[in-house]
């Protein structure tokens, strides 16, 4: 079955020393971009979400469309490149307190994962748990196996214990490109 | 100014040795994701275009948009990995006889490929010269000395002399992975 992208949620969440009170309320995607925006003018990496991926069908003048479809997408959220390293990821939330619900991981994801990790890139999953104000770092091969089991979930335990917590930092709301400079680079 | 993506037009092109018949009358961006289809099916590369940058205003059901604007996109238009190395790359073609016309590349493109040097990426733009049926890789940085020179053109000599052109595979339109092999990885 095909997944459509459907608009995100923004939900409240709870307090937590973790994560500070400024970006409470924000959706997963704008912590990133902003991240992403900070990265970019401090040279840190050059990441970009890809736009959704739709099919024009007729415009109205030259910047204007009047009809339109989404398409299924075959990639993932984000994509760019820190020093010479390949990163391209999904980012995900869920109000969940027992994990993260596998049926919002779509079978098109799992396999760009795969394909990504064939020309020896890196690719993984932000997964924001909203019910706990965590967000995780899920390297895609974890993710790909956690897939292929018979649950209907990716419990809390398992991502704490293979995922890597994601901090803020000061200017960045998901600081994950030090979590992936740890986690990858250091090989 | 702020350059909106227009429709690309397919022009005929004359009979060349160096193509084959059979791609006559398609798009450069067609070629490419041809290409790119290969490339995937063969575990060559995963290059994946970019979706055009759009906001959606208002949509009629979960499938369809009855009201979006083109947005003013900051990257390229397309991004991938092959064997570790992050590639990525604008695709234009002109009728010029010239040479390219450099009115049809915007600051936000030599924008993206300087980041993307920084970050020690490969950028580069394939350029289809319609008038003499040659498509030619040009690299990035080649491209950005060009626009920053007063000429309104690069001149066909220049970009015979700088560029490598792209022969046709048996499968792939546009072989452009065999030079960015040549090309880059090499050194």
């Amino acid at each position: 079955m095909i997944k459509y992208p459907t608009m995100k949620k923004v939900t409240e969440y709870s307090k937590s020393r973790n994560r500070d009170t400024a970006n409470q309320g924000m959706a997963l995607e704008d912590m990133i971009n902003k991240t992403n925006e900070y990265y970019l003018q401090h040279d840190i990496a050059f990441i970009n979400k890809r736009p959704t991926s739709i099919k024009v069908i007729k415009t109205s003048d030259k910047y204007k469309i009047s009809e339109a479809v989404f398409l299924a997408p075959s990639t993932l959220d984000y994509v760019g490149i820190c020093d010479g390293h390949y990163l391209d990821f999904e980012a995900k939330e869920t109000a969940s307190k027992k994990g993260f619900p596998k049926n919002n991981i779509a079978l098109h994801q799992i396999n760009a994962m795969k394909a990504i990790i064939k020309q020896k890139g890196i690719t993984f999953a932000i997964i924001f748990l909203r019910a706990f104000n965590e967000i995780y770092l899920l390297d895609g091969q974890v993710l790909i196996e956690e897939y292929n089991n018979n649950k209907t979930i990716i419990p809390y335990e398992d991502i704490k214990q293979f995922g890597t917590l994601i901090k803020e930092g000061y200017f960045t709301p998901v600081d994950y490109i030090k979590v992936v400079k740890e986690k990858y680079f250091e090989r």
